[in-house]
């Protein structure tokens, strides 16, 4: 156990060229070719730097974002930088600031991230963070040979193997074994070395790893598990939890149960943080913000309404229905309908048009107002529990950003709630976690 | 077809931290946390470009690099940077040089592949170079869930299907398709979009990819291939070809016969590079230049000496056996000795030494003498058709490498043989390779 330390606020911020909001590359302020263009997005690492943001985050899927090709050709979610070659490169054009990405543990083998985040924590520094994901998009099934996506459970009972045996593989060398001692000729000591020769039900795997320890022990594990077996999944390895949350009580009742999770694992629950979405526009008015918010929603071509509903709700085709019309009635499904009867009850009660849903989907974590109404949820969300900090998703780039930086930011400081100055060298030691002390912690601290 | 230009010397230079020698690590000028200095690599990185090279390049296996973990301790070969974050990370302190790496087609999945090079070639503006190998080295195997390499014709099919299926990802759209126009709401012209859908018999892919076609179209194809089956998949997508050429003579007929076999494919065999290794080693005099080579010999560990005499002849334990005696008898193999049985007589007719044997392996292609030597041996071989440039070893680093460029490189300029400055934007155009044009042109290439 480390000393405790006061609790501080924490923020990451979404890197995406084209913005958070699906209509954001055509917000006219924005790069529209800022997908693929790295100095833009080293510009937006070293204004997130400036505003002392723990880390970015780059988000991924290993498909084109949408089946619709259409509707997808409207949007910026059509390409994006594969994020560890991006992260390797920003990590070049900043000093402080954690460098995370996901990699889903459904398409990708433990050898391979294993390898990618410690070579990236190597190149950093100590700042690499690993989004540990089992995927959502049926599309990333087609891509690897699966005709459909693995069932739910079974994901996570891959993904569980999948990160023990990356931990173990991080291992593989002890802190010290390493000594490069040119008199004896001894590059590493043969028995600080630990070849984990896994055999498991999903993958086996010999290592060692082909690389020293990373500095900081493991990356950061990063988790967005929201079912039962993903919020067990999160409590067991999360280290900093991506939640969608949008209403203060939910968030409060996610955190309460996360945090009761993590220490029934044993875990120190203050090493676990809680990070909901939240989307900052910030106007000198609120009207004015609201102004900008509603200039951006203007901007979502209807077949990218339409597609907004339809991959919210599922099973449902909207080609043929006027977008400013009512939803048609929904066929009955066999799926989990958990998600899509809250939505179906709402778009009933207020009468919401298919327009008007795909605007509420895809304001999604939106906040707009003055610097100061920011400040304060972010203020009332993390003295009210439902945040240890936020993932911060700018509608646009790079405005919202900048405006953030320069106008929230110091205001949170003012209050004594962001730092000034980074703590510490490492991704790790500005979030306040430990760093993993010896091999097979992980081990121990699961109970095997 | 491109206009027809004066053949010129290409030159590339493996990257590896610890030097090209194995026991590299060890000389006195060495720097022995070069493996995992970023810093080291990029002045290094910029060494190289001032003295004009195309592309630096990085070797891989995805494992540590030999069974034995003893005597491995021994070398700088237990650990190196995951090669495509460490280009990433290159890219952003180099403007001219190529930056290129092994990935292998037996122990990854092509939409991964497709993607990492895509988005290196799109962040280092055009620099990326696929070095595709089949894998040689077992211990990879057993860090995918297999108890035994894959053999080696299934691998080289499996190569053939892997390299269309990541050509025609990188293809997944048009060069013109990617339009951002904000105006329309049209991020991308959809009939620009080729969705591969691939069926084939080791990989289902549907695509497409998730990022615009490459600055070079597709990155530079990199490939090694020796034996028929190798050199028939090199003939047909390789465009700079790695040889372990150490004869000028052998070197001439491998030359010969690579292009003619790509000239039968209906490839221009001017568009086919040929680049044997060498390993100079340069000093005032050709005494001092050998005195050199032989104090690095002298620092090779028995028990490593033992080590490289096993894996080059494999099916061998020399543990018990002095270093400074013979070769033990050899046991008869069911596996291929087209390369043990030469070693075999070269050992018996020399009555070589273990140790004696170990050098050889050690020295490879290493080339001592003064800088007029180095010079006269690129360029002999490459007016006699021998090579179109070299794969350059540096024994350590980074002194060896500084010697070459700041010596032999002049030299070479002088002769009119190398640039004096880089003539293009991208490797492809460095190298003199035309960029492919359209869709399937491989396709239509290979015949389809």
């Amino acid at each position: 156990m480390t000393e405790p330390t006061a609790r501080r606020l924490t923020l990451g911020a979404l890197v995406h060229g084209s913005g958070g909001h699906i209509a954001g590359w055509r917000h006219p302020d924005a790069r529209p070719d800022g997908q693929l263009d790295f100095a833009f997005h080293a510009d937006l690492a070293r204004t997130l730097e400036r505003g002392r943001f723990d880390a970015l985050f780059v988000a991924d899927v290993v498909a084109v974002r949408g089946h619709q090709l259409d509707s997808l050709s409207r949007t910026g979610r059509a390409e994006h930088f594969e994020p560890l070659t991006l992260l390797a490169a920003l990590s070049l054009v900043t000093e402080h600031i954690g460098l995370a990405a996901t990699a889903t543990t459904t398409y990708n083998h433990p050898f391979h991230i294993a390898r990618k985040f410690a070579s990236l924590d190597h190149i950093s520094g100590g700042r690499a963070g690993w989004n540990a994901v089992t995927s959502a998009v049926p599309l990333e099934a087609a891509n690897f040979g699966h005709d459909s996506h693995l069932e739910h459970e079974l994901r996570y009972h891959r993904a569980e193997e999948f990160v023990q045996v990356v931990k173990a593989l991080w291992d593989s060398f002890d802190d010290e074994a390493v000594v490069r001692d040119k008199a004896t000729g001894r590059y590493y000591d043969p028995s600080g070395l630990h070849t984990p020769h896994h055999r498991g039900e999903h993958f086996a795997v010999r290592g060692p790893l082909n690389i020293s320890r990373p500095p900081q022990g493991h990356p950061v594990v990063f988790q967005a598990g929201s079912s039962e077996t993903g919020r067990e999944f999160a409590a067991r390895h999360g280290e900093v939890l991506f939640t969608t949350q949008h209403e203060q009580g939910a968030a409060q009742a996610y955190y309460a149960d996360i945090k009761a999770r993590a220490a029934a694992h044993g875990r120190d629950p203050a090493h676990v943080l809680v990070w909901p979405g939240l989307s900052p526009l910030v106007a000198p008015t609120e009207t004015e913000a609201r102004r900008r918010l509603a200039e951006l929603q203007d901007l979502i071509h209807d077949d990218v309404a339409r597609r907004l509903v339809q991959d919210n709700i599922g099973d449902l085709d909207l080609t043929d229905h006027p977008v400013d019309g009512p939803l048609p009635d929904i066929p009955a499904t066999n799926r989990s309908t958990s998600r899509r009867d809250p939505l179906l009850k709402l778009a009933h009660d207020e009468k919401l048009t298919i327009r008007q849903l795909a605007h509420r989907f895809a304001a999604g974590s939106a906040v707009a107002g003055t610097p100061e109404q920011i400040a304060d949820h972010i203020e009332t969300w993390f003295r009210s529990y439902a945040a240890d900090g936020f993932n911060i998703s700018f509608p646009y780039l790079p405005g919202p950003a900048e405006d953030f930086v320069d106008q929230v930011v110091p205001l949170l400081q003012e209050r004594g709630l962001l730092r000034t100055e980074y703590e510490g060298g490492t991704l790790r030691e500005n979030l306040g976690l430990p760093r993993p002390a010896a091999r097979d912690r992980h081990l121990q601290e699961t109970g095997r």
